[in-house]
């Protein structure tokens, strides 16, 4: 169909020939309507509809194009909806009512899930429809693939996911735009807004963890299955999107080092707080040296300095390293109806005024190799029955596999048969922490393998690099 | 000349004829070039060349075009240059080497000044060639005639200006792009880095103002004329642009109310600490009611847990309130060899990818005023001689003027002849304060005019709302 398109002049054809630049008042006598079909009439469906209605007149001076959505897609297209279907707008549950119309050129994916979602997203993009998704897992699982499919198409479609991670920040559009001088070294994140909610709730107002995760289910952060949230894994796969596009290097998710909130107890926000800090919840990559990037999810004892340690609630944020830019952080609504929208409405302008996707997106380095160790000071508590020899035994167990000791905190012991205290490291390997680990369980004193995680303060990336 | 370019179908047209969309193979075999001369080989121009040269072989894939410096245009032809100029590029003192080279497609102005780069960029524009600027004070001043001249020109030209304002934050695109679908209330930042490197050494260093001066002017923050920040209005050309894409509205610079940190003594950050927050500078622009936006650059006392409080250092912040995102925060770099060079890059790179600028850049408001008033709490310094009745004239003044008090402050007095206290106010119009700090400066006891500051703590947006 007619369409606004890049035109590629054929220089050595003989059949070359010119012409005319876009011309701005020729655009408004066209009246040129891009024609959408969404999956998903839900919170981020509902919202986008919303900001299309509301904002119309706007968008049509912005992009030149009417902004037209003709077919919705649900599940149940009899069940009432919290947002006005726009008229002349049909609801059905069937998806070939949006797939095989010719008239739909833009298709807007918010249905979810990995299975129906990604057989739309193909046909649809292989039809020749443009594409805006907001699927979190689908990207995760699938960007190579629908990269490829998009870098073989002989009519190029547009692709964009910027709601998938950290729904309203503009995370994606960042890296594919803002970095393309630079040299990412570190991305470090508060990825999740469940598990920052309840540790602040943890932290802030000494909730327990299942106060906080109640309050976080009823305010509706947790997914239906919280494991997803609290065991790390949501932050897990928004973590894989990120370092694709900010370091060009695909990980399997399931590679990635992942420890969720799950093991932390009231002890460790006491001893947060008696240093000045707080914990959160990291999703990490980094360079680590020369073709090695490491990566986890992991709780993280913040010092009061870094940028990420204000950030509370269900807000997310990402810090990113660069050479050029030093430091950036980005801190904003990570899911919600609106935020998530307004990145889906975002990508759709971008679409509609005729901007590229980035092509490649990023392209790959395939030298790097992911590497599960790294060198930081570490945070490590140790349960224990109270006995004589502890402190030469932990220092032992710690010498013998490189483990230098910073500092020991101790709080005031209440149990004697259940107490704690904590070791924080000099700048030492992941690896040699875990043996310290390991080891020191196995003292008959030991309650339980000690906990250990990451301590970010100013200067960590210096710290991290062996 | 030859060149990427947007087709418009003309189906109006009896000559309507079909043209394949952008097939990416034939992109490599095209050999597509953008040449660009650079005004400016300094701290920012070498940086970009730098950058291009060190990346230029995956800028051409990315953008499938070759970006070739083919003449920097410099004060001092002779003068060594601390970067290495491209093999070919030419390096100059005439303008027209770069303005009437019909080779030269893409224009990056870098030199700074508003009188030659004015011309310089309005004569590129007008013949055909792209054009990328830094120039800040530029774009305070000619914003609204660049406009104009893109808008009637016969064959569009793109103009792009991220640099302008806070370096390495992508700002002016985060408006032009993140914002679409979404209403801003507030924008408040922290944009200039040299005065808040400055309330950094103060408060947490406790330096004076001229020991912080001394070394922001070593470490090269301040201005060739330091009161261009100090006096805050390098901040309020920036709040300007800001207000511009942010709002739409088009406010005469020296409409825009506006003071620096000279004001500030020690007491104040001794007040500050005591409080548990800081004192930053920041320019704030809002909508106070439907028609009305106020916007100011003011030392603000802020309380801990705002997100601009925890910016330190010659890093600047800019905080964005928006109906669908509630509330981002962006930090990092605003000035610098790197983090500016690196925001052309992003614009360089954006043209050869043939990314349209918005266009309009924010269809102008043309019904919201601007107005000097607002509501708030606020923080009153009084500094006075000690002796009887203060209080009750005090507490009488602001009552007369409808200053409701909220507390009051006092540090042990040490000099009874030069003590001071502090008022914190219920919200209040910022009039009513003026007044008030008018009437008491008339008050025998009183040394000095009153000097207040808003106070910017969790809800002011709610706050400062009439």
């Amino acid at each position: 169909m007619w369409s606004l398109c890049p035109l590629l002049l054929l220089t050595t054809s003989a059949n070359a020939f010119v012409v005319p630049q876009q011309q701005r008042p020729l655009l408004t006598s066209l009246e040129a309507t891009r024609t959408i079909g969404i999956f998903g009439g839900g919170t981020v469906g509902g919202g986008i509809v919303e900001i299309l209605t509301k904002k119309s007149a706007y968008f049509k001076e912005l992009t030149g194009s009417d902004l037209v959505v003709k077919t919705i897609c649900v599940r149940d297209a009899t069940k009432q909806r919290d947002f006005a279907i726009p008229e002349g707008c049909t609801v059905t549950d069937k998806y070939d009512d949006i797939l095989t119309d010719p008239d739909i050129d833009m298709v807007v994916e918010v249905m979810g899930g990995t299975t129906d979602a990604k057989n739309i997203v193909f046909s649809s993009l292989k039809s020749g429809k443009d594409v805006v998704t907001a699927n979190k897992a689908l990207i995760a699982m699938y960007l190579p693939e629908i990269e490829e499919t998009l870098a073989n198409m002989d009519k190029p479609v547009q692709f964009r996911y910027e709601a998938a991670v950290c729904g309203g920040i503009p995370v994606i559009r960042s890296f594919q735009s803002d970095f393309v001088g630079d040299e990412v070294s570190m991305i470090s994140g508060i990825i999740n807004g469940c598990t920052n909610f309840m540790l602040t709730e943890m932290d802030q107002f000494g909730r327990t963890y299942d106060e906080a995760l109640t309050e976080a289910s009823r305010l509706g952060y947790a997914e239906a299955d919280p494991t997803l949230d609290v065991g790390g894994f949501d932050a897990r796969s928004k973590l894989k999107i990120l370092m694709r596009l900010g370091f060009g290097v695909e990980v399997p998710e399931d590679k990635i080092a992942c420890r969720g909130i799950t093991d932390l107890t009231k002890l460790d926000f006491d001893y947060a707080k008696m240093m000045g800090g707080t914990i959160k919840l990291l999703g990490v990559a980094e360079r680590v040296e020369e073709g090695k990037i490491t990566a986890f999810v992991s709780p993280c004892y913040l010092t009061k300095e870094e940028p990420l340690a204000s950030v509370s609630g269900a807000t997310n944020a990402i810090e990113v390293s660069s050479r050029n830019l030093q430091s950036s952080t980005y801190i904003g609504q990570g899911a919600g109806r609106y935020p998530t929208a307004n990145s889906c409405i975002n990508d759709i302008i971008a679409l509609a005024k005729g901007d590229k996707s980035p092509m490649p997106f990023n392209p790959l380095d395939k030298v790097t190799e992911y590497v599960d160790d790294y060198s930081s000071t570490f945070y490590i508590r140790i349960r224990y029955r109270d006995g004589l020899g502890i402190t030469r035994q932990v220092g032992e167990a710690c010498e013998k596999v490189g483990v230098s000791i910073h500092s020991i905190l101790q709080n005031p012991i209440t149990r004697r048969d259940d107490a704690a205290f904590v070791l924080i490291t000099e700048k030492v390997p992941l690896q040699a922490v875990k043996e310290a680990c390991k080891a020191m369980e196995e003292f008959d004193w030991c309650n339980g393998l000690p906990f250990y995680m990451p301590v970010i303060s100013e200067n960590w990336v210096e710290k991290m690099s062996s």
